[in-house]
């Protein structure tokens, strides 16, 4: 089957950008990549946007800037995952010969909603009833703490690690490490939670730029393929009101995995879904990369640190780099782009060959089913 | 190329269903579809589900009533043309082998935020100075009226047929005749405009299955091939502040007769975007069933009418049908697929064997791009 490479990739800085709209920021990405490789944006067939609170026809407003509104466009929408499904979109398109070079992009203006909790759906009786995102994240924290003895320290660590990654990322958010203490002393958000173990609250925009394997080679000498991409939905919690680990994350992996011939041992990179600490902790064992209960161990042992099994999140994650929905899964594959062709500059994770981009989102309950996207890219 | 065929289809009723909450219609309308055929759902391989306001994982939370949660499901936006996207995508999964079957669904519930204009983004300037649809419309109308002679009862015929074929339709939202007069001494809402010369503010959904056409027989002895399946983003006045045509419409029924073969005289129906009847008599032009400034004598003729040239609207359209934005796309689909299947009861267009959908959707200006979507579907 025809594959689909990246030959392309830029990311506006994640962080506070409230006189910017989104737009603007959705735009500057796109032009970037396309001018990184001197592409005439006209050969772009179709172009994906993933957001998921901007308003109608926010692909069109963001690419008519650079005069580039004739072709299909869709915006698509999946919670957290909107980026991921973008991404997934445009490989679908170049694989069934819609197009040969296919955009995807994903932005959101987080802090124009008021920079807090999540605008609450009106029938989301869970959110409404005050199970935010926090606290569904917390509830899996104690499960997890309870069943496996993972400890506050651990997912500290998680933290520690993400914000010190972020350091070397001049695209991050929060640019200032933290310490074991100041994560466990910070305010208590939702218990275990404090306030350094939630993303903080991002403007931004990412944009990848796909070409059909057999032409890419003519924009760029160091393509990167994209071995497997994989979407699927489902509850976040299948199997009752909290669950101590992501169906979908399992299911959306192991499908990746196979698609690809890869092996969790074959990862080197992984940029992953971290909207809170135990979250990082939970899908090491989700996508493999240690056993299920043993995500405390894994962070402890340095195992997911750069130069360990797995170098999670070397970017800084969602954690340190910031969160703006729509641009999050799309971002990830930018980095993952650029630490293959090792131009991650200080975050460079040495020699990786193999990286993988994963973002889970929807709503919190088992009535509230959402998105999981697993990228797996060779360089 | 690997093509895609309509297998089922199915639509709730249009029309104010203030109790009914958006995702039962979506899933109403999805199950019945799937019942028709008796088809395993588990079979579906990927999901598309179009809307304009319903909020984070629509798709997600109508699909999982009937267990289907786990299945990719994709939630694509477009404006008005937001369900011809689900339709598009759906198509190209197919034919990117990426699915034997594939779901295309559409909803909206536009009582909900209040039943009148629709929510005006912050950043749009046109529409928070009053140009917002109704007048945007009356402008085209008024530059029509002036470079053609066309006439406000012309306008007013258009009204008259649309509400006339209506009244066969058991899904329609207006289920009362008018005469010219009524039309003419309606209510002025943005001159020449008057209120029976919009479409009713109306909830509602609707689904399609396609299946590879390898593989549609198994399901139904009668399945419609998709012979076109375009999608084209621009924006509505390309050349000004206001317009003639729909510049976008012109260039996606071009594509679509280019890329099926078919010629615009070959159509015998049309199920088309008429929000107001003034799009009606443009896209007469746009879509090649007469020659620019003609459309008001297409309609005055009776071109346009059941036993005419090509049957526009038979199902009443967005005008006495209903215009629930996500729904329209994939509802037109629909009633092509019963009108070519001899399925169509008191619609019926006699000898039906090549069908155009049209939907056109965004922003009222230059600035605002949108995008529009052409099928043709053949028997």
């Amino acid at each position: 089957m025809t594959g689909a490479s990246v030959i392309s990739a830029a990311a506006t800085a994640f962080g506070p950008q409230p006189d910017t709209e989104v737009h603007e920021l959705a735009f500057r990405a796109a032009w970037e990549a396309i001018r990184a490789i001197d592409l005439d944006p006209a050969r772009i067939g179709m172009a994906f946007a993933g957001h998921a609170y901007q308003g109608p026809c926010f692909g069109q407003k963001a690419l008519m800037r650079m005069g580039l509104s004739g072709l299909p466009i869709i915006n698509v929408e999946n919670a957290c995952a909107s980026g991921a499904t973008a991404v997934t979109l445009a490989t679908q398109a170049i694989r069934a010969g819609a197009c040969d070079i296919a955009l995807a992009l994903g932005a959101e203006k987080l802090t124009t909603p008021g920079g807090g909790f999540l605008p609450i759906v009106a029938d989301d009786l869970d959110s409404s009833m005050g199970r935010v995102m926090p606290a569904a994240f917390a509830m899996q924290a104690q499960l997890h703490m309870a069943r496996y003895g993972t400890t506050r320290e651990q997912m500290a660590m998680v933290a520690v690690k993400n914000r010190a990654n972020a350091l070397a990322n001049p695209r991050c958010h929060l640019k200032k490490a933290v310490t074991l203490d100041d994560v466990l002393s910070s305010p208590t958000i939702a218990d275990p939670l404090t306030r350094l173990s939630c993303c903080p609250v991002s403007d931004g925009a990412a944009a990848v730029i796909l070409a059909r394997d057999s032409i890419a080679r003519q924009f760029t000498a160091h393509p990167i393929r994209i071995a497997a991409s994989v979407l699927v939905s489902g509850a976040r919690t299948p199997h009752g009101i909290v669950d101590d680990k992501s169906e979908m994350s399992i299911r959306a992996a192991r499908l990746a995995y196979e698609a690809a011939g890869i092996a969790p041992a074959d990862v080197d990179l992984c940029e992953m879904h971290d909207p809170f600490t135990i979250a990082e902790i939970i899908h090491y064992e989700d996508l493999g990369f240690c056993a299920p209960g043993e995500g405390g161990r894994f962070i402890a042992e340095g195992r997911s640190a750069i130069g360990g099994d797995v170098a999670v999140s070397p970017s800084g994650g969602l954690l340190a780099k910031g969160h703006p929905l729509g641009a999050t899964g799309v971002a990830q594959i930018a980095e993952i782009f650029w630490q293959l062709r090792g131009e991650a500059g200080r975050c460079q994770v040495p020699g990786a060959r193999v990286g993988l981009a994963h973002t889970v989102g929807g709503g919190v309950s088992k009535l509230e089913a959402g998105a999981c996207g697993v990228h797996l890219l060779v360089a």
